[in-house]
């Protein structure tokens, strides 16, 4: 990759973590280790989860003579803008979330939006990305696809919103994503049986990356005989044709 | 990753491609290598690119002595059936698309549907995808986003498709990415300019995780006064709030 040409503005590297237990070198290109052992300044959503991540990658590293710093859903607005001041002073910040890529579906994203408006580099580095990972085992339509995020929470609500993904899978041949907490994976993977039509596909993915990855794509009706082991396990539910 | 446990099946390993001129130290994890060494059928979209992407990864590899088979948009649906049948003899699989994440918008999904058919396990490993790492560096909402691939051809349909997934942005907060062939990038990024409202964010994410990557996220106010070099360069854009 190419020296950022902002000045001397440090660079925002996206730093994406392991999904769970599993070797690195079968989840992180060997460029994450090479930046994590020379970035001073981290941004990360749990510290415990990221001193350990670091740890793992570089053992020769100090972890107290880091600067880690916390975003996540309890950081204030105003906390925001210190965050950035690192790269003010031309330091590199590494941003590293509990699991998988940062910036998507946790609060990177505001240090991300920030880091473009004061004009540093933004570099995003390949990592494990369990909707993608999902969504290639799928078999299903990757020119069109949508990741929804956990349904709603309220009952009729959950049901509306099956519905009304299903009928984009026929009405435009789009590929749904959803998933829920671990400890709902199975109340979800229910719900899918008994408000699906039994001709729409299903592909369950869980465990991603680790030695207990499973995904299996079949007909909501080929489902119905069948009781994959997901309680309590991430998994992601890919929906199409 | 553990052994498949599906009696005597071989396994579909979906192997990421680089994106274009790049490090494989920065875009592919170790297992790759250690994968493309001792797979023996391979499933391609493009015959040249994967000898060379299974050369630069293992140059003490025979190419000649490999089982390497086509599957691209000329392959018809009797042919599929044969590209199954190392699997059935307990042989693995690696499918190679021309660049990124195989199954992914290129034909390699109909032999993972044909995978599951069979039962034999499906593997996706860690790699580049543009979409996602496009997704990460926009700093846009990343709990519910869509790819759209590309936009109809028919300039009218170009501009109602624009206005439509715009209204999706702010109706449900959803952030859209849409692509186009390199050397329509610029028409693609024009039109964008043209049509979507002032404060609709945009990001341009050009030849990424090459040495000439280029990210930024403005609002189309923004943009409006820059001229991105993106000419026939493969460019993402991601539009949100």
């Amino acid at each position: 990759m190419s020296k950022p040409a902002s000045g001397d503005l440090g660079a925002v590297y996206l730093i994406p973590n392991t999904l769970g237990e599993t070797s690195l070198d079968s989840s992180l290109p060997p460029v994450i280790t090479q930046l994590v052992g020379r970035i001073n300044h981290f941004v990360v959503e749990d510290e415990k989860s990221a001193r350990r991540f670091i740890k793992q990658l570089c053992p020769e590293r100090v972890i107290r003579e880091l600067n880690i710093r916390l975003l996540n859903e309890h950081t204030k607005h105003e906390e925001l803008e210190t965050l950035a001041v690192p790269l003010k002073e031309g330091h590199d910040i590494g941003v590293i979330s509990e699991a998988g890529c940062p910036a998507i579906a946790d609060p990177g994203a505001d240090l991300v939006r920030l880091a473009h408006q004061i004009g540093a580099p933004v570099r995003p580095l390949v990592g494990p990305c369990s909707m993608i990972l999902a969504l290639m085992a799928s078999g299903m339509n990757g020119q069109r696809w949508r990741f929804l995020g956990y349904p709603p929470i309220e009952d009729q609500a959950r049901k509306d919103f099956f519905r009304s993904i299903e009928k984009d899978i026929y009405s435009s041949n789009e590929t749904q994503i959803v998933m829920d907490t671990p400890y709902r994976s199975q109340k979800l993977f229910d719900e899918l049986l008994s408000t699906l039509r039994p001709e729409t596909r299903l592909c369950v993915a869980s465990a991603l990356t680790t030695d207990h990855e499973s995904i299996q794509s079949l007909l909501v009706k080929q489902w119905r005989s069948l009781s994959p082991s997901i309680a309590k396990v991430p998994t992601l539910f890919v929906l199409g044709r």
